[in-house]
């Protein structure tokens, strides 16, 4: 048996973020007057007895009767945690936590955080299967690649409710609002671009394959992981990354990143790993650089800003934040109001154009993506994802025109 | 895939229940600031990182600086909800959500209904055991004997947190605090006591075993199930049965609820079934009923009065309701407050004691528990809780004297 240190390192104590911290983040409340013996008896025994008689003569009612319409799990096994790596569950529940409270803050979902303590990949299907039915959506976090992406699909596949891995698909949309809002401003075309990813995890696949289905030509995409560009005679690649040699850099390019960044107009870095300046030198003049480590970009914007005409990064005092918060709150309020089976591709295109466009009509190179803090954000993303998801045949419910409703950031 | 009906039933639709649960009873609530930059900076990127490394290097951190030194899942399969039977995991959801609310309410713990889709025992504890580092406890409920002895005693063995079946231990700590009232009420002693346990699930096993602790004579003790009285010759007995039969009836009596009740000063019903009045007959004058069945009791009370001097019942519409919602928000609040590795039997007869005394000065024959809503009554258990876990030894922190805290009832 373990016993607890009671104290924290004095060095840690000083820092305002442990006294933010103390209990947590995050709180239970009633929704419901539990203060009187008819109280109890409405929404407890005996009453309650009615509305499991409902439910298990028509499960649909669930999402109706209970919190799970409204309820999302955030679940991880703590395997590839921000920069830190496989830290575990209990390390990584800060972080579920406050995507949690985000998740409240900005669309009015609430979201369990659900760290579990396995790394084993059936495992985690099977246990997340089993927990499926207590919640209306299952948001996948920071979970290693390339496990992540059998998780991801089988999970889809067994489920009747939206499954999402943000750190792939979160991430990728905000990409794709980004890069499209830097585009306009620069009168480029997507399809023109020449564009070079640095990292093949899960952001860095979800993001070339998001791009290529957007309009980005694939020809003109190159890949670099740890080891260099992805070409599709590379020997030992794992099956994503193979997929992804294959629906890129078509001229067969090889080399590191000094060599993919010779004559491109797009670099976005999701690897953590840094980028020489001398690399950029070779990118053609004018370009885009998204350099999106956290909490250490791959370049720093004031490098990156001599080689760039638009540069962003994921921190939130640089100009231009790519940060996933601008994505997942509005996917899930606008899936859930949908109650949508599963989120398409359509769904997260049309999440991107929301984005991009709440600061369309006000461009600038220092302002391509909205704030994460901006209010309109999440309900445009929802209402455009809502009705993406009836055209794309997934929704089960017709969407009520104004989200998110009056369940919105309960803050106690 | 299944389409929603959006219509329910107009008869149903009258009934004020179902308008009280439209979204359920609870959500998430935020207890930190989310509104500027610097507020996600906090409790997010980048400064959350620093509190996961902090984990990271002591796991024990979790409890102070996560939520899950507060938080309790209520776990269910489905398989015996309420007297409703096995209607799974969809269905069991709005009495989950109510003892989630409950415990909020009663004790400011922060309770997360989770309904499993499995009633395989092996698969359950393989998913109890992946989840416990999201919670500071596991409060298990509905799920059917004699799985749900299995579970508890291989979790409570595995994990370092409480894990507690709330149909045994909660409704055997109140059950004994009302009969030791009760008794006293008498004049009498626990030992003198001929009591006969109608019902050997899980609630009449653990009550069984309970009051024997408590200082109830085994000898005296018998316990009818469907087929009737349980000795240990009886063919077909389940461990847990033959378990029961061994520790009681040391007369070897055998028959049914009538040769059962001959002579006996005590009857608890946790069954179920109806007992004829023609059985009570065979009572010895001057005793106690308590039919606990909900929401049918195995006796009328205005019968049971006939035929004994006290009587309670597990509903709020009679006197005397033996409810468990005056044991489990003080016990887990207790459990948390002194971060529990587990629940002894001291713990549960320290509760079991502190609901007793909260009404011994003011003892009628109308009046042996306490108000389902009496607020004296969590604190005084936890309290009692943390200080025999203290003193169990399986404490790990020294608790601090006032409980429930600020954290306490939060209704949106």
């Amino acid at each position: 048996m373990s016993f607890f240190s009671f104290e924290l390192d004095p060095a840690l104590a000083a820092d305002p973020v442990f006294d933010l911290h103390q209990h947590g983040k995050m709180a239970i409340a009633a929704t419901v007057p539990l203060s009187s013996r008819d109280d109890l008896s409405l929404a407890y025994t005996p009453g309650v007895a009615r509305v499991c008689e409902a439910i298990a003569d028509n499960p649909d009612l669930a999402a109706d009767y209970t919190w799970t319409g409204n309820a999302v799990a955030v679940v991880t096994d703590g395997s590839a945690v921000l920069g830190l790596g496989n830290i575990g569950p209990r390390a990584a529940m800060p972080v579920m936590e406050g995507k949690a409270v985000l998740f409240k803050q900005f669309g009015g979902v609430d979201a369990v955080p659900v760290c579990l303590d396995t790394q084993d990949t059936e495992a985690l299907i099977a246990i997340v299967t089993a927990l499926a039915p207590s919640f209306g959506g299952i948001n996948l976090e920071d979970i290693s690649a390339p496990r992540c992406f059998e998780i991801e699909r089988r999970l889809d596949a067994a489920l009747d409710i939206p499954v999402f891995h943000d750190d792939q698909h979160g991430t990728a949309v905000v990409v794709l609002a980004a890069l499209r809002n830097a585009t306009k401003l620069l009168g480029r075309r997507l399809a023109d671009l020449r564009v070079v990813i640095s990292g093949a995890g899960a952001a860095g696949v979800a993001i070339t394959r998001m791009l290529i289905a957007a309009g980005v030509t694939g020809a003109n995409v190159i890949v670099c992981d740890s080891r260099g560009i992805l070409y599709t005679e590379r020997e030992g690649l794992n099956p994503s990354k193979a997929e992804l040699a294959a629906a890129t850099n078509y001229s067969g390019r090889t080399g590191g990143i000094r060599e993919a960044l010779i004559g491109a107009d797009v670099l976005i870095g999701v690897s953590g790993g840094l980028i020489d300046e001398a690399a950029l030198a070779g990118m053609a003049p004018g370009g885009i650089i998204f350099a999106l480590a956290n909490p250490t970009p791959e370049v720093p914007p004031h490098i990156a800003a001599r080689y760039a005409a638009v540069v962003a990064t994921g921190r939130s005092d640089f100009p231009n934040q790519i940060n996933n918060v601008l994505a997942f709150p509005g996917i899930f309020r606008g899936a859930l109001d949908a109650r949508a089976t599963t989120i398409t591709e359509g769904m997260k295109v049309a999440a991107a154009k929301a984005i991009a466009e709440v600061v369309a009509d006000d461009l600038r190179a220092d302002a391509i993506v909205p704030s994460a803090l901006d209010p309109r954000v999440a309900p445009a993303v929802a209402q455009a994802v809502a009705r993406a998801a009836e055209r794309d045949g997934v929704a089960r419910m017709t969407v009520a025109p104004a989200v998110p409703d009056e369940r919105a950031s309960v803050t106690a």
